[in-house]
């Protein structure tokens, strides 16, 4: 009795999730602390401490019925206000409260700006490997999905197929940098010529075409490595902010859009964008944790952790033979499958207890994502069953 | 560039939104004490005391890592565990934490359970007057919203012309009960009846149809009237709950879905909801008010305050002379308007600075719906306003 569109998602769902679930099911027979469960991008790091306080100071000092009440859909304009100006001492742009909206996380921020753009049959150009949920929220807006093929020297898009796969019907382009699945962030060079090509095909075509830049990972970039804030290189840009990974906070949903008034159209993007938040059922990001970003957006996870992590990982894998490149940010390392199979390789990882996600579930075949956001002892402890998996299949 | 779909809702965007903004734009000029709001189902009853405690204790003796990271999309098991208990011993019912998926509010668990059930060009039914956000939420997903016309005798459904109205492509009913707008409480024997009809109709079309009951104002019950729980009456019920008005916690986005082991194909409805929780861009519900309201089961808002103000206004404004059925849930009234224009009389009420909706905004015109979740003063400062604008009028 569920509709067409949901049974073939049920059938198809989440390779990701489903990871997530058999390491909770492996971990009751086994005992979590021998099962390695690398298949989710959950934080392992705490939460800042700022975090913590933050609530409590909120709950203690401020209006109850203020701090849990309804706002204009797009948020508090006092946070709204204060993002803007962290935004604008950071990367020297200049936003208002009007070019934020606060949303329910980055995947409703996604969510928000679909509904807002596309009309059935638009395209939406993504650079393999891409997060999977990426295909999801296009299609729930009708949308098709283009996929540039990966470029599997640096993990950079390949910028010629790109330019190549614009057509009069593309509205948009995910970028996402620091990536899931690779932990590569796009070169200021990437970005200078993906805007140049974008210009190109607008003035080519007569379109407008919006980069969303979906941002979860921009604050973990490791060795201070830059991350170029894309709204200075393409008017048309749309960025989506979580505080998921930066705060730790995954699981309250609190993330925003920035849309610019350099942006075609922005004041009906805005408007839209607004409505959307309310008619999908978000209604508004959540309360509180509006309330508690706004005093914590200085505050910073311990990257040292992931740092450390990240290096035992690729250290020790490239040593046994993987080939991998070394992730400038994010917390995945997207690694060579040993044998091209990648889903029979995952499967093999499993029988050792060690939970990856096949490159499959990303749209590149023959590689996995590891989540070194695990702790490190888990890392340890997984190593010789990385060494013996990879030694069993050469 | 934004969507066509988007155009039209940016044109026809709310009016009670639309209202909530002009009521701030008016306490501006006016100063806030001398705007009369009635135009937002904003509780103003503070959450309970124990909200508050329930925050501070999780946030002080829980790990952060679990209370602010991902879960189950479904929400975490312990909490649905919880709620189940909670229903069962409500109601004698017997669920389980499988038939509970947590959701981004009532409006989101609407969302939620329209992508899961709805092909394009299903039929959705609702009884008018009734919340204007129902259209937008059954557009999202392409299904066909059929309205009845109010029964304006008492606002009980017309269950005559229901019954007319449920064709081979009827796929879903949605009760609200206590009604916004109304106030009223759906009557047992409407339960039954209505049940019966669904039934009779389900056999003669062979096809399933899902009662969505949604709930927000379950617990907004006046003089302890009994509010049906509908899932006892017929078995294809899904509910919507949610915490925003009955802990006074709109702002949080925290509700659930009842999805019962009696509904038809319910194993695959909520595998589908769990999906449709992650793909539409919820993820999860708000993680640390999922275990707030966890602790928080039987906490209820001071009622007594909407109470009052409730008899205030019922017996002032019937004595002006408006027409009104006494409400027996949630916090509004509705009010025959003295002229047959609602939208036009809710103008001349800007005037005095008495902000209403217009019936129209329910599907039900001639009349205007009075939120009075507001503070008893508001209500007595108010009253010259109402008593003057009927003897305008009449």
């Amino acid at each position: 009795m569920i509709s067409t569109n949901m049974q073939e998602q049920v059938k198809n769902s989440s390779i990701i999730r489903a990871m997530f679930e058999e390491g909770k099911r492996l971990a009751k027979i086994y005992g979590a602390e021998n099962v390695y469960d690398f298949s989710l991008g959950n934080p392992s790091v705490e939460p800042p401490e700022e975090v913590r306080k933050a609530i409590i100071e909120i709950v203690n000092q401020e209006n109850a019925i203020s701090i849990h009440g309804y706002m204009n859909n797009s948020g508090y304009e006092d946070v709204r206000t204060a993002i803007a100006a962290s935004i604008n001492n950071k990367f020297g742009t200049d936003f208002t409260h009007n070019n934020i909206v606060m949303t329910v996380g980055a995947a409703g921020g996604l969510n928000v700006i679909f509904k807002t753009l596309l009309n059935p049959q638009d395209e939406v150009i993504v650079f393999a490997p891409f997060f999977g949920e990426y295909r999801s929220y296009v299609k729930n807006y009708e949308g098709k999905l283009i996929v540039v093929a990966p470029n599997i020297v640096d993990f950079q898009p390949n910028l010629a197929e790109f330019k190549a796969k614009i057509t009069p019907k593309t509205k948009a382009v995910i970028i996402n940098s620091p990536n899931n699945p690779t932990g590569v962030i796009y070169s200021e060079e990437t970005i200078t010529k993906l805007s140049e090509i974008l210009r190109e095909k607008q003035k080519e075509f007569g379109t407008e075409i919006y980069i969303i830049s979906d941002e979860p990972y921009r604050e973990l970039a490791y060795e201070q490595a830059e991350v170029p804030y894309l709204t200075k290189y393409y008017d048309n840009t749309i960025v989506g902010y979580s505080f998921s990974k930066s705060l730790s906070l995954p699981g309250e949903r609190i993330g925003y859009l920035v849309i610019p008034d350099q942006a075609t159209d922005h004041e009906d993007i805005i408007a839209a964008a607004n409505i959307a938040t309310r008619i999908l059922g978000f209604v508004n990001a959540p309360s509180l944790f509006q309330r508690v970003i706004a005093k914590c957006l200085d505050a910073k996870v311990d990257l040292e952790t992931y740092n450390r992590n990240r290096e035992l990982l690729y250290n020790e894998l490239s040593t046994y033979g993987y080939g991998c490149i070394k992730p400038e940010g994010a917390f995945y390392l997207f690694v060579k499958t040993p044998i091209e199979d990648d889903i029979e390789f995952c499967n093999l990882a499993k029988k050792k207890n060690i939970l990856v996600v096949p490159g499959t579930a990303f749209s590149c075949p023959g590689y996995m994502r590891i989540a070194y956001c695990v702790a490190y002892e888990t890392i340890k402890k997984s190593l010789p069953g990385f060494k013996a998996l990879i030694d069993e299949v050469k």
